[in-house]
């Protein structure tokens, strides 16, 4: 479809962003419903990335053992623990012609279009990434692709009704220990706690912090 | 309030996720209204960012003739220019005690509370980030918060049925030229362009490629 009747008004948008917060204490025994969990999996499965490389996992952890041992690695956030459910998000540590590959095949299946068709962009990406400029930080760009996917779970769950705090106070090495990440060719970034608050939770209420717009945002 | 009636249903944010593609034409004849716009701009501002810093300024240009300039420094990419809107994300390249203490300001006049109650929330983000462990990577950790403004923007857009697309493929420092940031503790990390779709945009129509759920959703 081309054009598409907006899902929320203006309005209702900045009230969602506004509704909000970096929850402090969730509610351990409100579990976020398979259906909404089943929308904000594909949110982050279809978070767009730069050439559409995903260079990323998504690590969905439930098991409590392994939350409690997290925790541990997260100066002892509450959150890692009673969040409904944890996302660590990993980052590919290289970017091969290999990963390259991986892509173009994809595009190929999905799009029903040939090899050969797709050469210029398969070497416009090997140009920059695997041979270029930027293969000297290749892990730095893919880490930070990993916060456009963030920002687009945050933002989905707070449509809805759902809390999310990210959190980067973790020890990403030992996370990559405790999930059986080492030598996957993925890494921890960062992680994000997602549930429902708790009733008690007084940070709900303190008034949101942001710098005034015109601090933040230049017209040109 | 601290229950929100989810504004939108899991299936409503699925489809709008695939509904939102990177626009590759835009009509150029088609302006965003200027209520979606403030909405659009209001998700920029409330983006989450780590310790609540927002090291970042976002750079709205408008102006044809800029826009002429920077299209020539992003390989001639037509969304610079067709785009209703042009978003510069930008980022903080150095991160000193001044910042800390202009947020912590904030807070205090945002929450009404003394400073002195700040003062160990100061010390952590000091010590971490200026005096510790971050440092030395200070402006790369500042470029990957930018790309959660990035990922909420576009979530948001897609929630109010208007088109984004990400760009990466730019000459930032020739950016910093054009859009007068040098020397001004902020330097261009990436674009977005957002707007209306041309009706003849093919890429519109093309299916979405994403890698299976399965390779790209680890559950633990």
């Amino acid at each position: 479809m081309s054009v598409l009747t907006p899902a929320l008004s203006p309005d209702i948008l900045v009230e969602t962003l506004n509704w909000r917060y970096a929850t402090k204490r969730f509610d351990a025994s409100k579990k976020i419903d398979a259906k909404t969990w089943e929308a904000l999996e594909e949110s982050l499965v279809l978070t767009p990335s730069s050439y559409g490389l995903q260079p990323w996992k998504f690590v969905v952890v439930t098991d409590p053992a392994l939350r409690a041992q997290l925790k541990a690695q997260a100066w002892g956030q509450g959150q890692v623990t009673d969040a409904s459910h944890l996302v660590v998000f990993t980052h590919r540590t290289d970017l091969t012609e290999a990963d390259v590959d991986r892509l173009i095949a994809r595009v190929s299946e999905v799009r029903g279009v040939g090899l050969d068709s797709l050469a210029g962009y398969r070497q416009v990406m090997i140009g920059n990434l695997v041979e270029g400029p930027k293969r000297a930080t290749i892990a730095d760009w893919t880490a930070r692709q990993a916060y456009i996917a963030l920002g687009q779970l945050m933002t989905s769950a707070a449509a809805l009704g759902v809390d999310a705090t990210p959190m980067e106070g973790l020890d990403p090495k030992a996370f990559d220990q405790i999930l059986g990440l080492e030598g996957s060719g993925y890494a921890t970034v960062m992680a994000c706690a997602v549930g429902y608050r708790a009733e008690d939770d007084a940070y709900a209420k303190l008034p949101k912090v942001r710098f005034a717009k015109e601090e933040l945002v230049v017209n040109l």
